[in-house]
C-alpha cells in the first residue's frame, strides 16, 4: 500500500467512524440518470389469489390485533414487504358469513374496489355503507372504519392503500375503535351518498373549502359503468370525450375540488373495446391495475403476460407499460400520481417515445 | 360675499373647470357607512308576468336584432335600466312553437332555469340541451348558444345573467353565430351531461387545471329534487345535512373545481318544509329568487309580500331578508356573491344580528 | 294606428307599468359587440392640479365629516362623478403644516403613491408609514388609517381607490375611528416594512395561508428604482429581464401569495428608455397612468397628448393606448385588472393587433 | 402438529409461492400507533466534521463521474444508507483552490447554505451565484448547476437535497452537463438576485402562475440578518413580530407563491437570544438542524447534547425537541415540512402537550 493508499484507507475509516459517508462512492446509486426501481412489474392471477384468500378464511380468524383478513401482494422485487410498489398496498380482504373486523382508524388513506359479491358494510365514520360488484369506496385517512357481513355467504374485494409511503415517511398513526359496531344498519345507500352522490350538486351545508379527500364515501359501479358507456357511445356518433381511441375513462374525484378522491392516491376505472389499446406509457411513479371484466395482454418492459378477470398488475416507476384488448376490457387502477404532482415530480412519455 | 366665500366660489368652479371634484362634499355618498343601494326590494308576480309575455310571443318577432324574446325585470330603484339589481339581470323569455331564437355568443355569463313547460333545446357550443320544467341549464361567457322550440306549444323560463356587472365594467364582447342551426336534433340529454352528469367522476379527456365556468351543461330536476329530498329525510331521521332546521339546499357547481357553477353568478335550490323558515340574512351583493313550488312569505327590510309559484323577488345589498314557508315551498336563487368573495368583499351576517 | 299597433303599444305601457323592459329593444346598448365606455380617455395636467390642491389647502379645513383634503379626477365621460374610471377613484390629497386627516377605515382598498415631496406619516392600524418621493403605500380595505404631517411644510400625493368599483357594488363600509392619533412617533420605517421587506423572507409570525392583501404597508422607490435599473441594466448585458425593449417593469405583489398587492387594484412602475415605447395595447378595464418623471407622449384611440412629470391619463376599457419616451420615462400605473382575471373577464391584445 | 397446524402452515407458504404476505402477522409494524422511526435522533459536531473534509480535499479529486466532494451525514439508525433522515439528504461539500464540480442536473432539489468562508461560485442554469457567510443558494431540481472555486482557499458548505425522498419514490432524473464552466464571471450579485431580490416586487417578465420553485436563487445574510434583528427589536419596543418570546425566525419563501422556497424542502433561520429556548415540539416529518453561530443546548427525546457553531442535528419524525440558547445563538434548518402539507399528512403538537 502506497502512502496515499494508506491516507485513502484511513480516511474512509474516519467517515465511518464520524457517521459519514462520501457521495462520490455512490452517486449513481444515489441519483440514477432515470429511475431504478427495485420494485418489480408483476403480475398476480385471481384464480391464485382468490382460493387462498378462502383457506385464510377457514384458517384464520379476524378480529382485534390483526384488525384485517387482508393479503397483501408482495413485489418480488422488495422481499419481505408487503409491498406491491414503494408506495402502494394492495391486498385481498375476505371476511366469512356473521364476521366483523373491527373499528380502527389511521393516517393512511385506503379504499376499496369490489371484484365481485356484495353483502358486507364499511361503516365510516358510522355511516353504513354498502360494498357490490365495481362499487370503489373510499375510507379517508383518520376516518374510523369497520367492516360487517350481515350475510351467509364470504365476500372478498381489493384493498388499496398508501401504507409503504406513510411508512417510508414516518408519518403513521393509529387508533383502536370501539369494539361495538358503531351502526349495524344495512341500508341501501349511505348517508354520505345521499348528501354527495348528484352530479354537480353540492349541499349547502357543505359548500366552504375544497377538502383534502372526498366526501362521497362510495363511487357505484352502475354510475361508472354509465360514464364508460357515454363516451364510447359519443365516439361511436362522432364526438370528442374518449381518453383515447376506444379508450373511455374515468376518474375518481373530490367534488369539493375536482381533484383525485384521495388526498395521495388516484384512482381511475379503464374501458376498452376488443381489439383497442392503452397506448405505451411511461410515469414516474407507481400504479396497480385489477382486471374488472375481460380478457387481454399486458406488456411492461420486457415482460408480456395475458390478464383474465381479477389479476392484478404491479407496474414500477417508469417502465414502459400498456394493454391490449382482446375482448371488450375494464380495468380498475390506483396509482401515486397525486403525490408526485403535488411535489412537482411528475413525469410522462406517452406513445413512440415512451417505447 | 365676504373675499373668503368669493375665493371659496373660485376654488370650486376651477375645480369643476380642470375635471376636478372634491372628496369633502360626497364623502357620506361615496363612502356610506353601509351599503345605500339604489335598488329597492322588489316583487313581481308571475300571475302579470306570464300573460305579458304570452301577449309579446303574439305581438314581437323573434330574430337578429333583438335576437331574443326576452322581457327583463326593471328594478324600480334603477329607472330605464332593465336590471333587476345593479348586478343581476332577471327576464322572462318566450318562444313561441316552430320558432327559434339564433345563434350568439357574449362574454355575460348565463343561464336558463325552467319554472314550467318543457319542449325547447339550447344548443350550446353544438351540443342541443332539453329543457324541461325545474332544470338549470347553463351558457357560460363567450359560448356560442341559440334556442329553437320544434313543437306545436310555446315554453317560456328565467333567464339570468350578469349582464349590468359586465356593463358596468366595459367588459362585453358579443358575436353573431351562423343563422343555421348548428344541430337540430333533439336528444334527451346533452353531450355535456352524458360526459359530466355522473357523481365525482371526471372523464380523463376532460381532467386538468380547473376550468372557470362548469362543462355540465343542464342539472336536471330529477338530480335537485332527489337532493333537497335526501337532507330532509336525513334530518327526519336525526342526521345532519340540512343547511338549517326544515330547510335543505344544494349549489349548483362546478365539477372541476367544487366552486359555483358561473364565474360570476351564484346558483342555489332551497326547499323549506311548510312553517319552516330562512332565518334574516344581510348579504353584501344583490340576489334573486324564485318560487318554484308553494306559498309563503318574504320580509325585505319593512316590506313583506306573499309569494306564490312563479314570483320574482329582487334582495339589494345589505337588506334584511327572510322567507316563511306556508305550505312546503321550493325557491331558486342567483346572485352575484362569487364576485364579492373573489375581490374579498363579501359580508353576511345571519340570525338576530341581521335584523 | 293599425289594431296591431294599437296592441303593441299597449303592450309596452303594460310592461311598464309591471316593471318589466324589453331586450330587444336594448340589446345593442346592454350587449355591444365590443365594450363601448362611456369614460373618455383623458389627460390632467400636474401644472393644472397642483395649484389648485394648493389653495384648497389654504381655503379648504380638514377633519371630520369630509375626512381628507382630496381632489378627484373626474372623468367627463362621467359627468358629476368624481371617478376617473368607472371602477377607480384618483385623486390629489394635500396635508399642510401640522394638519391631521382623521382615522377612519372602509371597505374600498386604498393606495398612496408619491410623486414630490415628504414629510407626512400614514398610520395604518396603529403603525406609522413614513411617505417619501417614489413610494407606494398601502392602506387596505378594512385597515383604519390616519395621516398627520408634523412638519413646516404642505405635502401632497396621488391617493388611488376602488370607489367606484365598491359603490357599484354596494359593498361600502365606512367607520370613523378614534380622534386621537393612534402612533404620533415618526420612524424612518413602519413595522409592517420591518417584518415584511426582506426579499424572500417571511416571519414565522406571519406563515399560513396567502392573505387578501399585501402585509408590507410600503414599497420604497430606492427598491423599485433599483429594480427597474437592475432590468434595463441585464438588457443592455444581453440577458433577458425587461418586459419589452427598452422597457423595464415591476408589479407591486403580495408577499403571502405572489398576486397583486392589493385585492381589487393592480399597481405597477414602469421605465422606459429615450426613445423606446409601450406597444399598442388594449387591455378590458380600466387604468390610470401618471408620469413620474420625464417627457413622453401618450396616445389613446385618436388622441396625442405630451405628457410632462406629475400628469394623469385615464385609459377606459378596450381603448388602444400607447406611450413614447423623449427623455427616459418612469410611469406610475394602476388598474382594475385583478378584478377581471378573478372573474374570468380579462382580455387583451399587443402590438399590430390592438391598433 | 395438529392437522390445523398444518393447514396454516401450509396456507402460509402458499402465501409466500404466490407472492403475497398477510397484514395480520405485521399490523403492528406497518401501522404502528405513531411514527416510529429508525432513523435516530443524532448530533454531528463541526470540530470533526471539517478536518475530514480538508483530509478529503487532499487525497479525492472532484470530477465526472463523482461529480462532488459531498460527504453526507449518515444516520447510524439507517445503515449503509448516507441518509440524515429518511427524506433528507445533508453533506459537507469541499472544494479546494481553482477546483471546478462539473455541471449536471437532477429533479433532486438542492440548497447550499454556507456556514463560512467565501470564494465559490455556483453557476445556476448560466446564471454566477456567489456564496458567502450565512448564504442560502437555491438549486432546484432540473436546474443545471456547477461550482468553481477561483480563488487560491478552499471552502466547505453544507449540501441539502431531497435525495432520500425523490429515491423511495423512484422519481430520479440525471443528466451531465457540458463539460465547460457556462459562464466563469464572478459577479456580486446574480442575474436571479437582480432580478428578483427586491422586497415585494415582481418584475413583469416574470409574472403569471406560481412556479413550482422559488426563482431567487440566493438568499443573502445581510437581508436574513436584518429580518432577524428586526423581529427582536420589535418585540423589545413591546410590539408582535417573533416566532415565540426571545425567538425571532423567518422562512424562505418563493416570491411567485409566497410558499416554501423549494417544491419539498422548507428552509428556516431560527435566532434566539441568550437564555431563550425553542419550545418542546413534535412534528410529522423530519429535519436538520445546523448552529450557524453560539452555543445551546439540545434535547430530541431523551438525549441532551451541547451545541457549538456548525453542528448538526438530525430530527427523526414526531421525536420531542427542543433548543435552549446558552448565548445568542442563530440556528439554520431545513426539512420535509412541505411534503407533509401537501399530502395532508402534517401535525404538530407544541410545548406541554409534546414533551
Amino acid at each position: 500500500m502506497t502512502p496515499s493508499e494508506t491516507a485513502l484507507k484511513q480516511l474512509y475509516e474516519d467517515f465511518a467512524e464520524a457517521g459519514l459517508l462520501p457521495l462520490w462512492t455512490q452517486r449513481e446509486d444515489l441519483m440514477p440518470m432515470t429511475p431504478q426501481p427495485a420494485a418489480h412489474a408483476h403480475v398476480w392471477h385471481w384464480r391464485d389469489l382468490y382460493p387462498i384468500a378462502q383457506r385464510a378464511g377457514e384458517l384464520v380468524p379476524v378480529g382485534r390485533g390483526g384488525e384485517r383478513r387482508a393479503i397483501a401482494l408482495a413485489n418480488p422485487g422488495l422481499p419481505g414487504e408487503p409491498y406491491a410498489t414503494p408506495t402502494l398496498w394492495a391486498a385481498v380482504q375476505y371476511l366469512g358469513p356473521r364476521e366483523v373486523a373491527p373499528s380502527h382508524r389511521h393516517s393512511q388513506g385506503a379504499f376499496r374496489f369490489v371484484l365481485e359479491g356484495e353483502g358486507v358494510w364499511t361503516v365510516v365514520d358510522g355511516d353504513p355503507v354498502a360494498m357490490r360488484r365495481g362499487d370503489l369506496l373510499l375510507t379517508p385517512g383518520w376516518a374510523f372504519h369497520e367492516h360487517h357481513n350481515p350475510t351467509d355467504r364470504p365476500m372478498a374485494w381489493l384493498d388499496g392503500l398508501d401504507i409503504p409511503l406513510v411508512s417510508g415517511l414516518d408519518a403513521g398513526f393509529f387508533e383502536f375503535g370501539p369494539d361495538r359496531l358503531a351502526d349495524s344498519s344495512t341500508p341501501d345507500r349511505s348517508r354520505a351518498e345521499r348528501l354527495w352522490a348528484h352530479p354537480g350538486l353540492r349541499p349547502l351545508s357543505g359548500v366552504g373549502a375544497p377538502a383534502a379527500n372526498s366526501p362521497l364515501a362510495a363511487y357505484r359501479w352502475q354510475h361508472t359503468d354509465a360514464a364508460l358507456s357515454a363516451q364510447l357511445e359519443l365516439e361511436s356518433e362522432g364526438h370528442p370525450g374518449t381518453a383515447g381511441e376506444g379508450h373511455a375513462a374515468v376518474r375518481f374525484t373530490n367534488p369539493t375540488s375536482g381533484g383525485d378522491a384521495l388526498a395521495t392516491l388516484r384512482t381511475e376505472m379503464h374501458r376498452l373495446r376488443a381489439g383497442s389499446a392503452l397506448p405505451v406509457t411511461r410515469v414516474v411513479g407507481s400504479a396497480v391495475w385489477q382486471v374488472f371484466s375481460g380478457t387481454g395482454t399486458v406488456r411492461i418492459g420486457d415482460r408480456t403476460v395475458r390478464l383474465a378477470t381479477g389479476d392484478l398488475v404491479a407496474v414500477p416507476s417508469w417502465q414502459p407499460f400498456s394493454v391490449e384488448a382482446d375482448t371488450d376490457l375494464d380495468l380498475f387502477t390506483f396509482s401515486d400520481a397525486p403525490v408526485y404532482e403535488a411535489l412537482n415530480l411528475y413525469r410522462t412519455k406517452i406513445g413512440a417515445d415512451a417505447s
